[in-house]
């Protein structure tokens, strides 16, 4: 491969790599954290009645229905909200607009594998805080005099929670660099303690959610930042500056009407917390070490068993997991809470693999 | 406004202002070149299709359909092929990836405004190349020496076309350099003189295209760039440290039916041109400079009438058309081809105008 007309930033990335999509049918899906249902019937009928001849008009640029459910669903002011394509582009922009200081941003040891790689993509310098010994965030690791601090919360992939007392902790104490709560699976913590009620009293909070697990519309590509009004100016100067529509008229109409219908939300989301308590309980009785998990999947490890030993035996059942070959939890599955029936699957083959 | 949060490259940006998606209705809407006829049946169904229990997953982070559909449209192969939200995003990858280099990179003084802008946004120094008195590329006045080159083929707003035979001139001048064939108005050049036959000989030429406008797609975000698989290998390693899926389960579907539906393109393109060509001699019998188009717009000014002014007059009969407050061109209005009827409304207002 000739790299001659490279820019110099594309040889030292090392992009990310994201759960396996695999095409093939009737596989038992546990490693990627889509939600087991399907989205709101309201949202499905918001766009196939926005499919025809419109299509051919550009989409709102600010895709302000949308900003107006958001801000509405959460008590806010639509200079509050930032919209994007997936919660991973929200963060890039995040990155290159609030995170890049002459300070090290600082984020966990364990937790998003996307983060430094937006490190590398915009040259930012990044410490790990190690999480303690039983993989919890401890506040007072993140000291002062860092260019930013970001973690999802709960933590990925170990789906542990931060309180928001602690998180109100942090804040404080971090007052003059920016804080990111990347709350991608926060609708399956039970009490649904989001840091959004923090926005009013803190500028230097932004909190990020996605609808692709929450609203089971990963296919979608629709995610948001909340914050200041300052900080939301920063994010729309870069998205203007990057691409003027990153979200086309389908994907507006689908997730205004996704977050309009509360009820199915919290419908589908009570019943995923049932199968992940449910399923905590079934791995713990097969002797499986698992993490208290608020997220939509959980973090295990068995005591005498390989991980990605367990993984490849899994596979051959038709069921896939995640298995991250990193330092601290290459011992550790993580696994997708899936409908009841999926979770049985797992159980089952998992007491045959176990013997 | 505080911007204590803000990385320094947000301070300098100014952002790109797209043309006015206005909410009112019954407006003649001749101001962002949007195709006048709807998307394809095929792509309409493919999308309906697409619609239901499957957009709880992911959508294919490769979108490899899609890119088989285009590789085969255009006989090239699918590592040529790189596939984004929309040719804006596409281009911003280019600028990052391909762009970003020591020397400055050359593009023409009036052109797509977003080019300085993504300049900005990843700390690009450039040159702008004067155009012509007649507003055309001149290919020896873009010297070796330059980090890249970019300009519209068709150019915009001016809607002339560059030969190929001058850009084989230029590529074979400058192939220390990658030169950016940015082709989102080709569709509508009689003879569809895309610059993608070149890619075979040339491995410094990467050619844009985009469904938005070719394929009256503008509310789906689809756009694709076509390269030596060098090439193409870099934007994928940004893409891929940027945001994993783009490209929603939607937009996938419709844009890999909308392509392949080459019989309907066909049709619409043609119409296009005739309206085009209908369009050009109804402005000049009132007087208009026409500049000679080969896009799905026009570039024109009148002798005696001053074009913000003529703009004005037209909005306030409901029709809007788009004027760039720029040097050399502020005497100039872009008008979008639309249909026959909203081509006859112009025509009438302008001539009510005119007196």
């Amino acid at each position: 491969m000739s790299t001659q007309y490279w820019s110099n930033v594309v040889d030292k990335l090392t992009p990310y790599v994201p759960g396996e999509q695999p095409k093939l049918a009737n596989l038992v899906k546990l490693n990627t954290n889509e939600n087991p249902y399907p989205p709101s019937p309201l949202a499905i009928e918001a766009m196939r009645g926005e499919i025809g001849a419109n299509l051919r008009l550009y989409p709102d640029p600010n895709a302000d229905r949308l900003k107006q459910a958001i801000a509405a669903l959460h008590g806010i002011g639509m200079q509050q909200v930032f919209v994007g394509n997936g919660s991973d582009e929200v963060l890039a922009h995040v990155f290159q607009a609030l995170l890049k200081h002459p300070q090290p941003i600082l984020f966990p040891d364990i937790t998003y594998s996307f983060y430094p790689v937006y490190c590398q993509l915009y040259d930012i310098e990044y410490r790990t805080v190690a999480l303690s010994e039983s993989f919890e965030i401890r506040v007072d690791d993140y000291r002062p005099g860092n260019g930013g601090i970001i973690f999802p919360n709960p933590n990925a992939p170990t789906g542990r929670l931060l309180t928001l007392a602690e998180i109100e902790r942090l804040l404080a104490a971090n007052s003059a660099s920016v804080v990111v709560i990347d709350e991608a699976y926060i609708a399956f913590s039970k009490n649904q303690t989001s840091a959004v009620p923090l926005i009013a009293r803190y500028p230097n909070l932004l909190v990020v959610q996605t609808l692709s697990k929450s609203h089971a519309l990963a296919g979608l590509r629709v995610g948001y930042a909340l914050g200041h009004a300052d900080l939301i100016e920063a994010l729309e100067r870069v998205k203007n500056s990057f691409n003027s529509y990153p979200l086309d008229r389908l994907a507006i109409a689908g997730a205004t009407a996704a977050i309009e219908d509360t009820a199915y939300f919290e419908k589908t989301r009570q019943a995923v917390i049932a199968s992940r308590e449910a399923l905590m309980k079934d791995l713990q009785s097969l002797d499986f070490e698992v993490l208290p998990s608020q997220a939509n999947f959980i973090f295990v490890r068995h005591p005498k068993r390989d991980a990605s030993e367990l993984a490849k035996s899994l596979r051959e059942r038709s069921i896939i997991v995640r298995h991250f070959k990193q330092p601290r939890i290459e011992q550790f599955l993580r696994i997708t809470i899936g409908a009841d029936e999926q979770c049985a699957a797992l159980v089952k083959a998992l007491r045959e693999i176990l013997g």
